[in-house]
């Protein structure tokens, strides 16, 4: 019988998979499936192009080939749900992309959510998404932060940043709630939350509920 | 420390919230929150109308109130979702209806869902609140089987009534995915989604879950 | 025959429904319905909370049956229109929600409306409503005063906060009208107009006017 | 000070004219405004093409200019609106199509309107006068009943023909409201309400209501 | 067989004609259609009211018509798309309007389209023609630069207008294309889309090389 | 200067080639840029799956990057546009996907556009399309003719099973103009056209018309 859970980090960086790691951990209980957070390491740094999204699709779904016998379900644990669409195809068991997890929850937290995007170049990406699920009316804006895999690296500067947007998308755009449009900064989410006076989704962790969900329940 | 997640049927049908019981057996796990199910007697035998749903709003709350200091998060098992929006404001844990849970799941499962209810004048109910969730694109159409109380207690009737409505949202309107507009009835999970060859989402499963991803990652 | 149409405060505020009766004075004519305003005296001063909408729906469907076999038609006079869909299906006459009125007339008056809310906790409330409406493209923004029932009482400073919340929803979010989302303030609508230079609707006249309209028609 | 509602036929058919003067009759009442129903014998019998709605544009706009000093409000009746938009830059009292004004108010008695068309040609201009107004959403679809000038003569064969789409609108389309989209019919209202068990919007009464109540309240 | 794209200019100033010349001159080709560019001299000098649209209606008819024989295709070359229905109705070759065409062209250039209008009584128009066209979900916006016919000649001006309301729509409303809303500025194309660094949408241009290829294929 | 505008069939199929390149052979002028149509050997017969598409954005890319030199533009000629948000920001020429320059042109064809698809499995694909494309309200329905790769051969059958499923769009689901959701078909665009009585958009035609009018025109 299938018993992990697997939750694919696109890129290669084994921080942001520590991180995921630590994100889930709440979700983690006896009798449960395993969770497993995993590296492809062919991956990027970081996804931050359409380039790095469409080669992350192929690559989650070979990672997802070869431990298909032994899942239980999958996250795919990037903001561009790379590989979702047709992971759902090849597999019978629970396909999460942690966007849609992320936004799915935000609706149930709040009117109109805000995103924030770590590049502005992800955005238009982010809106065909809001776009493609039905969803766009419930998105407040969504704002980035404007930093690059390295610049992430200073976490001070960058939650302040994301303080930034989040006061932003809610006093200008009228966000009840926010949703952090990346993986691996599950951190912040405590933080952001106190500091914005919102609730805030952490996409890894909707992702993975969700699909702990399903897989209990078998749909 | 709350321990305990709340699923309330707003009925008076014990039987009702006896399968409400066995439909979140599989959620419930050691060193989870326990799962109660709970009938509020003083509601009608269903919820059929918009005064019951009013009426039940109340009454959700009431309980809730009562129920508060031990509260890890409360469902409510009608799909009109009443009285949902007001415990959002009196509580700080996590509220979820049936109705909107179950068609924030079928957005995962399927691009265009359709809904299966039981009385035709409840139709209207649902479009508003497909409308306010803002996802009413997603939404294939809704067929009733229009059946009451009593008649519901015919229980394959029921079942082939429900298939055939399925089957007819399938055919007729293009839905990839099924919700059960109704609590009560998970037992027809399996052969309504075998008999329509679609998923089926049971919308009391699909709250609870979502209920107990949010108590755990504490949002 | 049927000859008195209700317009209900669902608050205890007399001084409200003293507005009230003075809003609908010019639709008073020789020969038409009778245009009574009531108070319910068990509503809270205001309606702040989901749960003042939640028991002013009852209060209403109780009042409305109470008056039933006199009554031409009903409006529930509060901007989240409490009871109006109970009410509906009680009932044959005319039955017309403020908030839906003053929407559909400013339809009729700009391309996109504004509305200006008394409290921030109330924006969510609305925003499903014009979702339930499927008119939510329409909307250009709603801002609220952010004043409580006592603060209303010092009506100077009342009308400043909602023409400046009016001159923003005008500049910063393109409103073409204006509505206003509370009952009770017929005597701002002009100076409001004038000082934001933008039609300006008041709820419960739109709502009178509708009923009236409905009730001399026959549907 | 004005004291004319002027309902404008804008097709040369007198009879049409007819029976708009029967239908708005309920709304007269002493003390209020006249409601004068008038032809422009410059029209074509019928409103049947896009040149015809956009020369009615013109004719419609020419007689109001002509009659703006004794003018409190103008109705224009065809199901095309044509001239609205003008008319609303030209005047400051109210201006009404019957179009828009059918569906607002059916928007208050239903959640999906389906609409009864003469011409198939004209089904494509009302989508979008739906689309602008944005709520296409709320439409459940349109079926023509393909008859002519000449054919509508007969009326009996009319009303079967309108009965037969009212009831295809409800069945196959799931519309809990109707509106007829012509002018000129307001005697099948009530058969045709009968035979389809919805409630039908005539919109030339549902214009002329909307018209009152602005002038009315002065807006 | 017909050999000319007629791109009509509805108004009467010869050097906005001049200017729809130049701007169309890159799709010109031997073997290609005659794109001959006139100007209607009954026509205002700027179409900038609703009745200058309406009346712009007839006359863009009622030159096709007398053009019919000759006509490969028609592009009308105002952006409020007059006359383009009724025109679409009446002859068989391709009818573009430069406002649809100029947004469905920004759709595949941007995600959000932003407009630069002339005058601000135009946007309510341009809004209710992308309600019209079901895109109203991609317009970022809409900013007049307020200038009427006779300041538009003082081109310094115009253009400096042009760019702050582009960097506003890119910055404040997200746009990620523009559009210009109006005809005959084609010369502003490329230093308003150096200034704002964003594409920019000249809608004669696009209405222009949508007529050809339409007229190529045959459709 | 780049010369070649690149029609890229991301498929194995030299046959499907073939037609491709008859089918654009109308938009071939002298003085205008070479259109040549390229097979991708590496592609599978034809692209069916999710899988297929993915793979296809990696190889249409690859192609690109070898050709960028010399290329004027790119046209993506497989219905489920894959790979053109990549190639759109590795390339600043025009790049243009078969099914948003169909729907796009069908948008000027009629207001509800139908589309006949190969595959069921492919409708959800395109209806995500058309929600991140934002015009998923013009879309009167799809309906696959369910026929693979080798069925496909039989070209008779084949024509005969579009014509009926362009029936039906037209007449059940009210589609005033089709789209054909497929490449490699023009062959049957008349015939279509004609058994239909309703206007056919051929998407490789509709986006290398869309793609030569931008490089003409320099966006």
């Amino acid at each position: 019988m299938p018993r992990t859970l697997y939750v694919i980090n696109p890129n290669s960086n084994t921080s942001v998979t520590a991180q995921l790691d630590a994100a889930v951990d709440p979700l983690r209980h006896a009798g449960g499936p395993d969770i497993r957070c995993v590296t492809l390491p062919s991956g990027p740094p970081g996804v931050e192009t359409q380039a790095h999204v469409d080669e992350a699709a192929l690559a989650v779904n070979a990672f997802a080939a070869r431990h298909q016998a032994d899942a239980a379900g999958f996250v795919v644990a990037c903001f561009s749900d790379p590989g979702v669409a047709q992971l759902r195809e090849r597999v019978a068991v629970p396909v999460l992309g942690i966007s849609e997890s992320a936004v799915l929850t935000a609706l149930t937290l709040g009117h109109h959510f805000g995103v924030i995007a770590i590049l502005p170049g992800s955005i238009p990406r982010h809106l065909r998404a809001w776009g493609a699920m039905g969803i766009a009316q419930r998105c407040a804006g969504e704002i980035a932060i404007g930093r690059g895999v390295s610049a992430l690296a200073d976490r001070e500067a960058t939650l302040a940043a994301m303080v930034d947007a989040g006061r932003r998308l809610r006093d200008e755009r009228g966000a009840h709630v926010l949703v952090m449009g990346c993986a691996g900064m599950a951190t912040f989410r405590t933080p952001l939350a106190e500091a914005c006076g919102l609730p805030v989704v952490e996409p890894t962790q909707a992702a993975a509920a969700m699909a702990l969900g399903r897989i209990q329940l078998g749909w």
